[in-house]
């Protein structure tokens, strides 16, 4: 019988994490004895958790310790981290340890060191400045890799224990409920992070442009609230659209009915944008003069419009390589403490992948499926709401009173 | 090889009725001869069609002709009708002519009669007072059943060619457009029917409570712009609910939080209204002072609360007979010119299975298969919106200048 | 300050519960010190926490103490039960208890005494036969009513830690991974139901009928694998238009074309029951000799048939009045170790309400609305399937050689 | 007032072209009269349609013509096409006309000369070929663009008259169906194109994997019933990871529990075939051996893997150009029969947009949206199933008996 200790830290119970370890190890068919338990006494102090696990075979050990660690345990005798060379350019050991998009701690060189850029499905590597997260095909011949799980640490959030939006309401998706309490408390969590400096990136699809949400967006990013825009080609076209003619995918968002010629203004829009050679060239020739885009350039905030193969044009300002693309939005969401993810699943899908578990996410969507699916994050700081987007952003605009 | 003509007239091409005549012979595999088409030289003119089917069958010519005079086709020479007595109390001969919910008119006594309570799959029973829908549980034994389709004519109702929200945006259920529009649309008819003394129905489901949307709709019934309010238990529950603690379902509406003892506010506010006696005895005695049922009594408006098998309590006021209950609905809605059906499938259902096809229909849903499932109504009248009903109740009141 | 000692036992920390009761309190404002908890040292031994939960106000104190009790907690010294009258007929005193769904007992003349007929949403009355949960409506004036959570302890269900179907896979919601799976376990927990002679019921929409799973669901009746039929007037009626008319609402089951006069089988397989008075009078005269009612009828399972505001008909067995409808219901549940939802919200929903906690539920459904509705039961014995439910009965018919 | 005359021939009735001529006219704010109307006299001949438009306005006109343009008609007297000239790379003058993605003609020196490479949203360059439908990307300067759509003539699609799976299921999206009737008719399409030599593509998601769908869409490329597939990285992920690891995203597809290690095997897959180079090397070198992406490359099949910006890796067979993407696609799809579009909302969008509208379509998945999206095509070629992938390929490849 095989035994090993470990131990975690922290706000274990209320963050259901100790219940979390416990199932694991009887799921997997182990055995636990716990040695120790010091329970928090009151709401402020944290609990340490020592348990033993005991097993039969050394493979069933390795699993056990690799899910354990992600969990936030770590083995009580850590070893030092084994680290094996990348055979080839976007190659790991097979070994390798796959990263959550958790804090993360190695131990190198006797001593924890935190990674960085720490982002989910990545491999860790160890540089000269120390271990850093990085994509598979960033990872190029010869690299160390980290390649045992039992040396690393990973903190899961913890849930903060508050009255706030992204404490208690987290992890509820319904479309039952009002979404005026929810307007309010995202204004005031927009004017904190302007006050303060933040950054708060909106990740949008062209929805909300279709739902007559596009004027609340523009006034937002107007406004200071927004520092970055992740998107794809489809919100550019029909943003631009709308202003050129006053629609969207050719409904005139005025009257609601098919407009003349309307089924060809979003490729008469991207022509104009062509026949000036760019958005920017555009702008600059006074020939788009408002809305989302406009705003955007004009603030000079980062932005990204990513490629994707339904994409008519697509307008010059594409990244139409999906590599550079991930690499381009991987820079804007750098430091960011909020993200607004505005009905777009593919875009909001993609930025969650890179960002780490302890930035703040709200998603709007009128399909509860893809609400359940980005607010599930594996952490407490996602909060979906199920609801008509272009409502939604005209209430919250309005409550930040940017008309 | 059998043959037989038929007639249709009216605006049969741009309601699309001529294509489904013709689509229909073929499909039944029988052929046509088009002895005549007249067709309106412009659009206020209407066509008409002389239709000659041919195919190898008595049966077969049976299943066709009754399938032709649902799309508005009737018998050259139309034969008088054929009236089958009742073989027992809430049976039919089982010749019966189905009904749609469309006009119809029976050839008796050698002219066109109006049929009476028009409904959907009814019978016709012949009265003294002419010929009458009736639900197949309301025959009595000897009751005279119209068993012959060849003496019926139906009017589908003509898909008017103008541009209001009831004509050309029709039949659309999308979560992709913008919802103002058929806010402000939706206002102007309520003002329109409101002036003329007319009759606007609400049917109205628990969630509009608990999205927020219930003082709006209380507003609306204030203000004179709701006729009639069908509904179930549940809705008035969570109402009188929200008026006594200030939740709905436990969920705290300005807050947006669970409320102490949350969960047993509906069971509570049950109680109170049970120790009244009823609904109607509380507001008496100052005890419910506002919201939708309260402005529904206050206004002296017919509704009906329908019960279910989920129901906690019920509430005194509920029907928890369903019989009892339909004929209530049918009561309420009889002359009604729109009904605004708010996120209550079950009711809605219900209510349109007992609506005249040219009576208006407006469906708010987060839910897409409700609203495309309620806005197909085989007419031109139903117009279907997925949205959040709290939000968009608000949009109509404030539209309205009803708070 | 206010205090107060709770304790609760069992496994608190895997169940989850430990971690809800120490957010409860701090979310509701007050504090707390663990004076004692002895973990489980493996996963064999429960565990007990003493905690003192602190606050200012007596209210306070009284709304923690009501949801703690719901969590599993007891107070240390627990008080004898409140016992007050009920003023009327229908009513409570205000201070009642409000039950949940989970095992409960009422400390009562010094000793935890076990309450009969278990329900959520129901009050405790004391009767000579001890305490008994009764639904509001049953209250009768001058009933006992207890009225002091603080002499009530719940028992949450404790998820088991095994590797069973309703282990470890209840509580997720996917349309995204393989029904397979769940049919194979389905089937081995049905075949062992059956073995031991438990009691399976059936929550069936017409839905079943509508995508082809009727015979798939009448073949596991013949076999003897369901033990009750809980249902509406319209899976009957479009069970029976099927066997009369080889149609589901006009659709030809094996063509899967609209049939020939197809849109009035429906009223034409009523008529018929009608005719004879009574679907088992068109059983005993041959004239209705297969299909899910039929099955259901000839083993003598017993079912109800609820009636609802959008019937048709009813058929002559349809219970129209929801009170009596519920009570029928009740009792076809009692006993039951499974229930299956299958495509009926409507009756799931009802179904589930007097269900307790312990029961384990399989909620099969195309919406995914609907299944987290379902599967979000407050206890870890719920399992949601978005998949389509005509497939999923014919594997599982198939699975369990029933055809 | 203008007026202009215009010729419509074909099915207008049975296809509602007709209906939808006259409906344009009115709701344009214009008038009609019908100058000549002969109707087709059996469902064996065509009709024939001579309509005078009146309206006030020049622009007025233009914008109805291009509509009428767009539903088959053309003008009685025929001016030659205006050809103007491309002012740069990527743009076309302002008058350009757009395409349909139905069959089109042009009238240049004299005759009408049929369109090459027919897509939706595409300008129409005259080349010494002929006239050529060119993507707005691919117009390089000076290139000869047709700027008038009084010379172009549309065919929209006949809706053909019988009762194939194709015919009349067509634009019907329901969940409430069974489905066993379209997998037949389906099973006989694909054995009809394969037997003549056809073409069938599949467009796919990693749905299908997650839901135990491979081995049978597998089967079908091993069969020969699939003559090309088009999807993303992530099926070639799941499909690969699953036939290494025997899971999909983690999920053991025989236990349906998350496997050891199992959340980073799509990681591990990925690893895995950089290290050989390609999937191709990895087939040479014997590691891969079964599957979707296996099948199809040892049946010498054209396949496109889309990148997104959500994707993990990716594979070194991914395009991750968009691009270029849609070119291979393109490719890939020309002279295609069937579409097959299996849960993949993206790629399936993005196919349809450069389809024909004369391909026929079927488009599974679980989710009624996707489904509605896809199946408005604009034609009667797309029939739309709410089903379970998973459940529907397996009984698609049984009833092929490809297993």
């Amino acid at each position: 019988m095989l035994s090993c200790d470990f131990i975690a830290e922290g706000h274990l119970i209320d963050s259901g994490i100790l219940a979390s370890i416990l199932n694991l190890i009887v799921v997997e068919g182990a055995d636990y004895n716990i040695n120790n338990f010091v329970i928090g006494k009151t709401n402020y102090n944290s609990s340490r958790l020592e348990i033993q696990v005991k097993c039969g075979a050394e493979r069933q050990m390795e699993a056990i310790t690799e899910k354990l660690v992600r969990l936030g345990c770590f083995e009580k005798a850590t070893p030092e981290a084994v680290i094996k060379e990348s055979p080839k350019d976007r190659c790991v050991p097979e070994e390798f340890y796959s990263t959550t998009n958790h804090r993360t701690e190695v131990f190198l060189g006797g001593e924890w060191k935190q990674v960085k850029n720490q982002r989910m499905d990545g491999v860790i590597a160890v540089t000269p400045d120390g271990p850093v997260c990085k994509k598979l095909r960033d990872v190029e011949k010869g690299d160390g890799i980290i390649s045992s799980a039992e040396s690393v640490r990973v903190f899961p959030p913890e849930r903060e224990r508050s009255k706030d939006v992204f404490g208690f309401m987290t992890g509820e998706v319904s479309s039952e409920r009002s979404v005026d309490i929810i307007v309010e408390k995202t204004a005031r969590e927009l004017e904190l992070i302007k006050g303060k400096g933040g950054k708060v990136i909106a990740v949008a699809g062209p929805v909300v442009v279709h739902t007559g949400g596009g004027e609340a967006l523009a006034a937002l990013i107007r406004n200071g609230y927004i520092q970055g825009l992740l998107s794809g080609n489809a919100i550019a076209v029909h943003d631009i659209e709308y202003q050129f003619f006053g629609t969207s995918l050719g409904i005139d968002l005025k009257s609601g009915m098919p407009s003349n010629e309307g089924h060809k203004n979003h490729i008469r829009a991207i022509n104009r944008i062509n026949f000036h050679g760019s958005i920017q060239k555009a702008i600059e020739a006074g020939v788009l003069t408002a809305g989302i885009i406009y705003e955007t350039v004009i603030k000079g905030i980062p932005y990204c419009l990513a490629g994707s193969i339904r994409d008519d044009g697509p307008l010059p300002e594409t990244e139409t390589d999906m590599n550079r693309a991930q690499a381009r939005y991987a820079e804007i969401i750098e430091g960011a403490e909020l993200v607004l993810m505005l009905s777009s699943m593919l875009h909001s899908i993609g930025t969650g992948n890179m960002l780490p578990s302890w930035v703040n996410t709200l998603c709007v969507d009128i399909n509860p499926a893809a609400v359940t699916k980005l607010s599930d994050r594996g952490s407490g700081h996602a909060l979906g709401i199920v609801s008509d987007v272009g409502l939604f952003l005209r209430a919250l605009a309005d409550e930040l009173n940017c008309f």
